[in-house]
């Protein structure tokens, strides 16, 4: 028997940022037909709201650094303001959402990531192996549509904030075992560029070993790598297919038109 | 053929402000055997964090007034920071939980509080015949434990603050079909009390009608009245058993044990 289609989307800051453009994105995505997932990550509320509080973020190399307070407004955040928003949204289109974290139903087990020449703080590196895809595929079977918060939990009471990439990819790998799953990264570029400035530069297919040189080269820049790692690494681990696209395009999924973008390949 | 057994229990202010005996309850609370549902109100620490974003808390007769600025901190700290740290302790203590608010699944239908004398802002009155119990007794069969924030939504994509021992009262009642239903009100007291200073005044058992007596008599203070509405609205649409009762006697339930506090009677 064929294997039920299945879409995880992940969005990121520059659509959540915009409160018209997170609209526009959230009324196409609830037209997509089927099982979806979406996956969101934080933006820059929760750096404003950080200052606001007087907390300062802390950054390296484009990481926040979670201590406890931090991971407070996190968790306010993400797990509350950001994700129930988009959830309230999604029910006034139509679509029936439920905002989650990886905590709710022990979805995504994690540990805080042990400290080597940095140390993160509370942040989350997810145990693959124990993502509990069987709550997730009985929502879907619901008709429900899960959308992921970036925050896991330790199971000894800690959250934990967890890049949502990577949780995109995790749930993707977990789930291709029932499903024919379409991961899809949506940004604010077309989608992999050989010029980061020059949009039609577009890389319309790549290949892992086409990835490797072009990060040899340095065409493809740090900015960029840690997402394509995620994504490669769901194609490896037998995810379906996995496109980097531009978050206008996805209208693409409902009207059956290929959205225009970058489709990886083993 | 008998109906499963469901607890519902709520919390208040006074245990989620506290995280010793927030920690005690759920541990606790994640012992009892069983269906159930916690319920939590919000604390002092969305006003702390309102206060501290310059966002002074605008309270009428012991309400908040939820203007757009105070809707995004319940969101937070309701939505965000309370119901994810509540889901990881629970998950630390064996007790699968899933944090929701009532747009999640489109569990608790409401709209926004008409203008009378007073503009209670973003609050929101709960649709009660459009309540999703399904969704519910869905985890519930699945071995989840759900626990709900104080926030409903409208389905015009706005969240709504909503009286969390309303939100227990009428999931109580919606349930109520399906299961036998213990309804329990946690708080700082005993119970019902004839003096509010002695905590040796408990009264066991109340009737509506003795209730309507010690309103008349100035008794039953105003503080109480609003619990006592929502308890007895519960118990006379059919909720099986209605408990008022202090939060450390919770015990009572994993034990068998009779807890002590006040039992309400139609």
């Amino acid at each position: 028997m064929d294997k039920p289609k299945l879409y995880i989307l992940k969005i990121g800051g520059n659509v959540i940022d915009d409160p018209i453009q997170l609209e526009l994105f959230l009324k196409t995505f609830a037209k997509i037909q089927g099982a979806k997932i979406l996956v969101h990550g934080g933006g820059k509320i929760a750096s404003n709201i950080s200052k606001e509080l007087g907390i300062m973020p802390n950054m390296v190399d484009g990481r926040r650094i979670t201590d406890a307070e931090t991971l407070k407004v996190v968790t306010m955040v993400y797990g509350g303001l950001v994700n129930k928003n988009i959830v309230a949204l999604l029910q006034s289109f139509g679509c029936n959402a439920i905002g989650l974290t990886g905590a709710d139903g022990n979805i995504i087990p994690a540990h805080k990531r042990p400290v080597k020449e940095i140390d993160y703080g509370f942040v989350g590196d997810i145990e693959e192996d124990k993502v509990n895809d069987t709550i997730l595929s009985s929502f879907l079977e619901n008709g429900l549509c899960p959308v992921m918060a970036p925050l896991t939990h330790n199971n000894h009471g800690n959250l934990l904030n967890t890049n949502a990439d990577t949780i995109a990819s995790v749930l993707a790998v977990s789930l291709s075992k029932n499903y024919h799953v379409s991961l899809i990264y949506c940004f604010e570029k077309s989608g992999v560029l050989r010029d980061v400035n020059d949009e039609k530069s577009l890389i319309n297919n790549i290949s892992s070993i086409e990835y490797e040189n072009l990060k040899k080269e340095g065409i493809i820049n740090q900015g960029m790598i840690p997402k394509l790692d995620n994504a490669f690494d769901a194609l490896q681990k037998g995810v379906q297919s996995v496109q980097i696209i531009h978050a206008d395009e996805i209208s693409g999924f409902i009207n059956q038109t290929k959205p225009k973008g970058t489709e990886l390949h083993v």
